[in-house]
């Protein structure tokens, strides 16, 4: 059997989190929260399972979780979505992602990829038939470049993976990115899958600007977003799609062969509990606090940094230090100094290698604490 | 945005639901147990969720969950899988289905199924560039024609997706099959996934016989599982698929890529509950009796049938009372007499009618008394 993806092998966030546990080190590469969900969404999974929801949801979702996220979506970002038929509930945002990837991309077809680049993006273009066309980020800021992007669109050019707040720099885009990308694809057949499973993760009182923010933008975006993100769930494996209508309908003819529906006591307890909007609406300060936390013992340690516009990430430069390959740093510390972190060069195609780790700080204070120290005597 | 699956349309499975619950009739459509997990399982999923197992599990599955497997398949079939590397937790079946397609076939491949066909298969064999080649199971009996199955086979021939024990149908595979099986493909590079969940369901004391009890065949296979059917738990969606080692590595990568990883706090509760195998071996008794029920009642109504080997599916033919076709049929039968079944003619690519609808006997027995009521008097 010869392979459709010959050139993954184990994912760097199992190779890290396995080597923090192996060698006891703070692990501040995969990311999730070292902290848990409120008792009171586990105490409505546990009502809606003790009540008989157990068999198969809806396919599209269940009706009360799909009108909350209308209705967030609406209060949050004044944009409105029909909760029936242009919200989709699935298994996690990479199946979101994946299924928006499949509805779109056909064999030949060239999809841009920003680069440094979640894992998942490539291998779902390239599972189905496309081609990625690869277009770096500005260094060190993060921010796109525009032009770069214009040069890369030809004719063929059928789908632009976005992410916003951006997974591992922490840029969020602006306005002005996304009148940038409205004009570019105006009067071109391109679609666009963005990835906001930050969204309620951004620091300065900046606001998160979904693509579908923008009106030209929101008629060929599959805006993906998750649950385990917002609320500290990442092993619940619950995510959403968001798309106009005749989108929706081709993202829902894959996810109903993929995965075909959502674990159901997990989407009622959802419903309920996004009743109160300052469950999700507290992210910012919680994460800002944090993130404030790790930059300030950060000053300390020799990384050069700016610190992160939105998500729970933050990247540290240290070319200026040394020549080690990012990989191998991030073993050495985690080995020696005791914290784990993820070398980004995993995400470039061609592991261009900028000596930039990232680091996780969606941990208790004191993880974070504790991690600070051994990194400031380590270096 | 051109479809990729332009014959999709809404599942019969949700359009019979949906009927259903608008008539207010006994829906016995789509594949579900009308009654409910055992409240332990419950349980032990509420102590998983509130000692903290809330984020990502491994990619692969909780080893706890995926050691139990392999102990059972051991136990129940006497064949070794290793829990670490041949064993994989993904989010339902449909997804194990998904993956192992995606993992073997691609562009111009092509691939055999057998009609009746659950329809997710031909979908998944479209979206990666196959071509489905269908061979019709024999009727009255279900049974496969091997001679048919041989003709269909080309130099092009990639996979066979074989559905033992069969939905919609309950034939179950013989050792005669397996053989047959293996003799048809023994020198040729051809891969099998076989869609396995009903495994536990069989009756008359005849046994399930995995794909993978013949060693010749176990080198080729992805056998596909399902907890939601053995355990009542359909709406969890937890699934599983045993492979050879170079197998699951391939499976792994698209499972990675396609939603990453399965819910944290019930696999932990399943690798509990699996502990005592009364919890699954009782099943063929528990669905026996209703099938002995339901085909009881079934014989006043005039409907022919042969009682379903496996699975919880009872097929029946009216073709010697009507012409009606039988989606009409299953639509007139729901409104007007109150019990809703699947036209089997979704099944076939060419939505051939064979006059027989499939009712689904997992139900509580009152309710199935009340249905086969209504349809005596239908009818
Ligand atoms: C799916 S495991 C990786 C989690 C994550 O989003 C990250 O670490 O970037
Ligand atoms: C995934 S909904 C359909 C359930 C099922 O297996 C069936 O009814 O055949």
């Amino acid at each position: 059997l010869d392979s459709k993806l010959p050139h993954v092998g184990t994912t760097i966030f199992t190779t890290m989190s396995k080597m923090a546990a192996d060698y006891n080190a703070i692990n501040l590469s995969q990311g999730y929260p070292g902290f848990d969900c409120y008792p009171y969404l586990q105490d409505l999974v546990s009502k809606y399972m003790n009540t008989g929801h157990n068999q198969y949801a809806p396919m599209s979702g269940v009706p009360a979780l799909k009108q909350r996220i209308a209705d967030k979506t609406l209060s949050v970002y004044d944009v409105e979505f029909d909760a029936e038929s242009e919200v989709t509930v699935v298994s996690g945002a990479t199946e979101a992602i994946f299924a928006a990837v499949t509805a779109v991309v056909r064999q030949g077809d060239e999809v841009i990829l920003l680069e440094p680049a979640y894992d998942c993006y490539e291998p779902a273009v390239r599972l189905n038939g496309g081609v990625p066309v690869y277009v770096s980020l500005n260094l060190p800021d993060f921010s796109v470049n525009w032009e770069k992007v214009k040069a890369a669109i030809t004719p063929k050019t059928r789908l632009i993976m976005v992410n916003t707040p951006h997974n591992p720099c922490g840029y969020v885009w602006t306005q002005e990115d996304l009148n940038s990308l409205a004009e570019l694809i105006a009067d071109k057949d391109i679609f666009i899958v963005s990835d906001e499973v930050y969204e309620h993760i951004v620091f300065e009182g900046k606001k998160h600007l979904p693509l579908f923010s923008h009106p030209a933008l929101k008629e060929r975006t599959f805006s993906c977003g998750s649950f385990g993100k917002t609320f500290h769930i990442t092993g619940w494996k619950i995510g959403f799609c968001l798309a106009p209508e005749r989108l929706s309908e081709e993202f829902r003819k894959i996810h109903q062969f993929v995965t075909f529906s959502t674990v159901t006591p997990m989407q009622y307890a959802l419903a309920d509990f996004m009743e109160d909007p300052s469950r999700y609406l507290y992210l910012p300060q919680l994460y800002q606090r944090k993130r404030d936390l790790f930059c300030e013992g950060l000053k300390d340690t020799g990384f050069e940094f700016r610190p992160a516009e939105g998500s729970f990430f933050q990247c540290v430069s240290y070319g200026h230090l040394s020549d080690e390959p990012d990989f191998d740093l991030a073993v050495r510390m985690t080995k020696e100094i005791g914290v784990a972190s993820i070398p980004t060069s995993v995400f470039y195609h061609d592991k261009k290698d900028h000596k930039i780790l990232r680091f996780c700080f969606a941990k208790e204070d004191e993880e974070l604490e504790r991690a600070l120290e051994m990194l400031q005597k380590g270096i």
